[in-house]
């Protein structure tokens, strides 16, 4: 029995021009909401990521608490549990999925939050790297209900290096022939071994290995830490990771029919307060990227986390980072 | 007809117990010896290179001058030239080629040098990359005859990230099945195309793309980058890349009869004049890696290079880069 509910969108018309036909918006909430309907977090979900992965931000004393707070968790499309090339239909199916953006996400959660939860205000969008970005475009299209955002290790644009690293981590499962364009019929596991090979050594930083950090998250070696990134990855399905790959390559808040193409713009519509929390050994979502986002945005803040963990500083895991990011959380959530 | 000399070793017992069979040292030198012999310098190649590839290092004005010096340019072991996967007779050929070490690589070169060449003192020995690590190795077994090194975007030993960063670019080259085991047929073009696609995101820094700096190199996008890298790999024998790959992995100036696993040993022997430049930008050769082992060296001062080129900021190409380079030579060449 799934652990989580089901919002079905109907004909969701993306961005791409294309109709993707029954859509649906998995999502779970935590908590429970408020007779003023005023305690409502909305947290996206991360690459590769379902819902489950996110509750390691609401563990027990931390900012992002269940029992004051009414957290709703959209999958992202392409995580399997939304649509996504893994359960939908011909002719959206598997290699013939459409692209998704990050605007087409945002528009359908916003639906989901306004007119199947019936709310109008969010306390806060937080997200996690890809979560990230959609809490910037959260708060670039909705300003008017959005109070506040906290984007961890993630940029309202990816990149041109992020989007190189990607089409790195791409190749390595499209370098395997049992991939056959996306028409598997069994998993290309030697192609997934080596995406998740190579996204390894993305993930954290030079100073967490040199350093054995990975000792924190009980991994014996390097190597075993290459293998834990292929239990993660191995947990999904193939063309769903290069349906969320391509939505991560393309990011960027403007570039949709509210702001058409003008970056600027969009930086300039997210009124909501805002901290920004890169990690400064992140190797992709770098601080730099969001300092020069920061610098165009009304009313944000950039606070880098401190900490030799690289992208995985936002994750949950290390409780120095997580105290950090708590504290600014609490910050953004207080009356 | 070839623009390089061979210099056959002969039977020659590696470090793995396996005896190389007839093998070779293929070398270029440049410029004139003195009648002193007091005007050497050696520069070992890099990863993926031949000996021309380093020629960007003697270009006209730059410090390593072949109208003063004399400048032996070995080609490291597995690059297609000295003895490699791809030019090796059976049961070393292709799959079957044994493991060499930097060690290996600057035995034979010592003896190329002394045996050979006739030469007994080097001013300099300069290596950029894989080349670095051999100029630590050469001034940790022979000190007495180095009278400087200056080791350039590379580590005495190579760290936990560098190694699992390779492991990635080796994945993604093995997800192709028609790498088969090292038994191709035909080259693995799938395979080498995603190595080259992999490598190409940590070559350079995310500044450099940023700031679009590959226009310098008379690149038009990230994509076109991508597709030079795409080209300098595919010059390449699988086989012989991942022989490269694996010495790589394994430098450890330490790790050999002499200092029997001793690095800090093997860094205090250094008593030649070191200048150590690694780039502030580089995502695998670290600052702080070549920090940690100045500490241990007597004689050495770290100069890092303050550029956005990451890696590829000693390759020369970059002018300021080259010219911060090019002081530090001079002053280790100095009489």
């Amino acid at each position: 029995m799934p652990d989580h509910e089901i919002f079905d969108l109907g004909n969701v018309v993306l961005q791409s021009g294309l109709t993707l036909r029954h859509a649906t918006l998995a999502y779970k909430t935590y908590g429970t909401l408020a007779p003023a309907r005023d305690n409502v977090i909305v947290m996206p979900t991360f690459y590769g990521a379902q819902h489950p992965d996110t509750e390691a931000m609401m563990r027990p004393g931390r900012a992002l608490d269940p029992a004051r707070y009414f957290i709703v968790v959209p999958n992202m499309f392409g995580n399997g549990l939304s649509s996504s090339p893994s359960n939908t239909p011909a002719p959206f199916d598997r290699a013939g999925f459409p692209n998704v953006t990050v605007y087409d996400n945002v528009v359908c959660q916003h639906r989901l939050v306004t007119e199947h939860l019936g709310i109008d205000r969010l306390r806060l969008v937080v997200g996690y790297s890809m979560g990230a970005q959609q809490a910037f475009q959260w708060g670039a299209l909705y300003s008017d209900m959005v109070r506040a955002i906290a984007p961890l290790c993630g940029s309202a644009r990816t990149s041109p290096h992020n989007y190189l690293f990607l089409e790195g981590v791409k190749a390595a499962l499209l370098a395997d022939a049992e991939f056959a364009d996306g028409w598997y019929q069994s998993p290309p596991v030697r192609g997934l071994r080596a995406f998740a090979r190579v996204y390894a050594g993305w993930v954290f930083s030079q100073d967490f290995f040199r350093e054995g950090e990975y000792r924190k998250l009980g991994l014996a070696s390097v190597e075993d830490t290459a293998r834990f990134m292929e239990g993660y990855f191995r947990q999904r399905d193939a063309n769903d990771l290069l349906a969320m790959l391509w939505t991560w390559q393309h990011a960027d808040i403007g570039a949709n029919p509210k702001h058409q193409g003008d970056f600027a713009a969009a930086l300039g519509a997210i009124r909501a307060r805002a901290i920004v929390m890169p990690c400064v050994t992140d190797l992709y979502f770098r601080v730099r990227d969001n300092q020069l986002e920061v610098a165009q945005m009304p009313n944000a803040e950039l606070r880098p986390i401190p900490s030799i963990w690289g992208h995985v500083a936002a994750f949950g895991g290390n409780p120095a980072d997580d105290e950090f990011i708590d504290a600014a959380l609490r910050e953004l959530l207080a009356e």
